[in-house]
């Protein structure tokens, strides 16, 4: 298990060495390759997954086939489609490996067992639900509070390596514009730059 | 304590009666006018609200005082504001009682206090989040993949309490669109079903 994940563990919850083994050994690897998806619409999502190495984005696909990007997340970072995990029912996003990913995944028969064994697990599911509420809760914020160009702003701020590791026109689709305005946006930011 | 929280509670966790009298004893409660605010920007958010009765929204206000609806909740909803409540940072956001509402509050000390004597509560907690999570990457994905009209005709075929109840300029902002742009929907709307 990556050092990461014991440390993330470590700071939620206090298990015991054997208890940290039982959890490890829940978890099987999957490696993707670029561009190769981890969950398609239609499929249920029946696990939890930690990014060990790589990134991976969620995007819902319009009837007109354009593409709508909900988030990035890199390594070390976690996720599932949740709608789908917890209700059982087919997905309608997809998850995509946007580079060449190694990602650790979780099922949830597991986790619910976990759930039910240890109190423990038990709190350390609800932190971990509590810290990606917060994240979509700032998501959800910045699509009521700010222009597109005032979101790009805040992921060059906050998020620097989305900026850095993902094309823009997947950028763009996260941002809600056609990659054309991104361009606009960033020629002007460029601008205002050399310009002060 | 009001029947539906009771139902609410035995939904998810067992508790003996014991357990349920003493969590009811932790509410305090709260009456707020049509108007009143439960809650204001660079306040602590320190408690979980339960909605027993009437109606409450909560929004952002941009520099230029334009108000941002984030959601509306009604009687037997539950809300807080949860990036303040969790990291006890000073909120963004206001609370609003658009109708005469009651309104039951549990402190997070005693949240927190529970979470640490009985793991049910835990649980309980953990289920609570789930479901708000849900909600919130629902809202999200509607951001993301439809246009304000398609947003208001989803809003009346799920939420039809808050087209029943809630005033024009509010459902707009809760859009995101200009009150004239919601009735020019509406109008279209109405066209529509008249032609049909």
């Amino acid at each position: 298990m990556p050092e990461v994940l014991h440390q993330q563990l470590r700071q939620m919850i206090r298990l015991s060495e054997a208890e940290i083994e039982s959890f490890i050994r829940l978890f099987t690897i999957r490696h993707l390759k670029k561009g190769e998806n981890l969950l398609i619409p239609g499929e249920i999502c029946r696990h939890l997954f930690f990014i060990r190495s790589g990134c991976i984005r969620y995007y819902y696909t319009s009837d007109n086939g354009e593409e709508h990007t909900g988030q990035f997340f890199f390594e070390n970072g976690w996720y599932t489609d949740f709608e789908s995990y917890l209700t059982g029912k087919p997905g309608t996003q997809t998850i995509e490996a946007i580079e060449a990913s190694v990602i650790m995944q979780l099922a949830k028969t597991d986790i619910d067992r976990l759930y039910d064994e240890n109190p423990l697990f038990e709190r350390f599911g609800r932190l971990m639900i509590e810290q990606g509420f917060l994240a979509v809760k700032r998501r959800n914020a910045s699509f009521l509070n700010e222009s597109p160009e005032e979101r790009y702003l805040e992921l060059m701020r906050t998020r620097p390596k989305v900026v850095e590791r993902v094309a823009l026109h997947h950028i763009a689709s996260y941002l809600g514009i056609k990659p054309e305005s991104l361009s606009r946006i960033r020629k002007r930011l460029q601008m205002q730059d050399s310009g002060s």
